[in-house]
């Protein structure tokens, strides 16, 4: 079982897409987003600040190419696009904005107080086969992930890895879509595959358990729109994310 | 005076960026992201869904070429990335989800109820040179907008076109970029170059002014995300977006 650096190192453009950080056999979406965030990542500007990608057509497990093009390196931030294909086929495309989150100031105003949620220690970990879920999510054995739902339509917890690893910006880019669909408290299918997931780490956070806040926004028979918002162990909000995913209605 | 439509024609690949929709000078970015949409819509697929953008360095007005590659092309929607360039220089680059709004279900559920905004037949129109803003807005000649601050770092008013057409899934592109910062009601400067805009539109809105609530997330000494909402006169959610900008503290 490999860590989530290594399993998201790149190296000379070719990764290889471990069968570990996967939902159902298809590696999740937000490990690959962290994957092709490294492979844009440089010394001067390490961060990933914004991370926007469409998701195109699931890759399976294995080698897999990540092309990486520059498209403006400034002073304080740098923007590139980066391609993930396997076998000739385009499975993502994304545009990053990397900065250093060291040297961008500390919090200053923010609307985004962190949410209530019930102790970590009174959850229960999500196991690899949760009841309903319809898929096994192997990636479970590599977090701690423990959820409630506060409402419909509104789930929080707490996520770390099991291995004692802490997040950074990079795997925050992981954690934003780690958590079930906001959907699954409201008669939805489980299967929400994502058109669009866009990603802005605002720190480096803390080590210890982030706090997981995840809910549906707008819900339409055929699409749902959903705000994922993580904070810290200090409660400093260290990401924000909005995805648009494909969504179906539980059959009766 | 060339209305909105018009102002983001794209023909063979060529645009004319318009000296009316621009701020300071120069072209507003939602106003781009329009553009670029327009150019990546089909017959099939004519509303863009999801949009995310880089902003990589501001054109000026006049000629510009828009660059459209096919990323995906499925049969409820299509996945496009879109290029903006001027005199060899890329100033922006797009993802596009472009789908077919008309098809894609009534709303089931939201977490989404509109804002309360004080009556549109009380506010003012916002002038082209608004106090405080140390730059001529001139698409402000084009729409008329009326603000009010409704608590620090939240914004809300209303949003038509002057000559009366009604907003639709692209021209709501433009929309989620026109509000002024959520910023200047925290002693910002006027100056908040976009670095990432996504947005999601989620209905084609019914005719009438927009219901427009822009709010700020998470302030830091450099870098700010806010969120933008957008309802029709029907009070049903028809976009919303987020930004990351760079941000400066106003001077004492």
């Amino acid at each position: 079982m490999a860590g989530f650096a290594q399993a998201t190192t790149v190296s000379d453009g070719e990764a290889q897409l471990d069968p570990q950080w996967t939902v159902g056999g298809r590696p999740n979406g937000g490990y690959l987003l962290a994957l092709m965030a490294r492979a844009a990542a440089t010394p001067t500007h390490p961060h990933p600040m914004s991370a926007s990608a469409v998701y195109l057509s699931p890759p399976d497990p294995g080698p897999a190419a990540v092309e990486v093009e520059s498209l403006r390196d400034g002073r304080s931030a740098s923007q590139a696009r980066v391609r993930l294909t396997q076998k000739e086929r385009t499975c993502v495309e994304a545009l990053f904005t990397l900065g250093d989150l060291t040297t961008t100031g500390t919090p200053r105003w923010t609307d985004t107080e962190p949410p209530s949620v019930t102790p970590r220690d009174e959850l229960s970990r999500t196991p690899v086969d949760p009841p309903g879920a319809g898929v096994r999510i192997d990636m479970l054995e590599m977090v701690d992930q423990r959820i409630t739902i506060e409402a419909p339509g509104d789930i929080r917890g707490w996520l770390s890895f099991d291995d004692g690893s802490p997040f950074d910006p990079i795997s925050l880019l992981y954690a934003v879509d780690s958590f079930p669909p906001a959907t699954f408290t409201l008669g939805g299918s489980g299967w929400t595959p994502t058109l669009e997931l866009t990603a802005y780490v605002r720190g480096i956070p803390a080590p210890g358990p982030l706090r997981v806040r995840q809910r549906a926004r707008l819900v339409t028979e055929t699409l749902l729109d959903q705000v994922c918002e993580i904070w810290d162990s200090t409660d400093r909000v260290v990401a924000q994310a909005t995805q648009l995913a494909a969504y179906r209605l539980a059959r009766p």
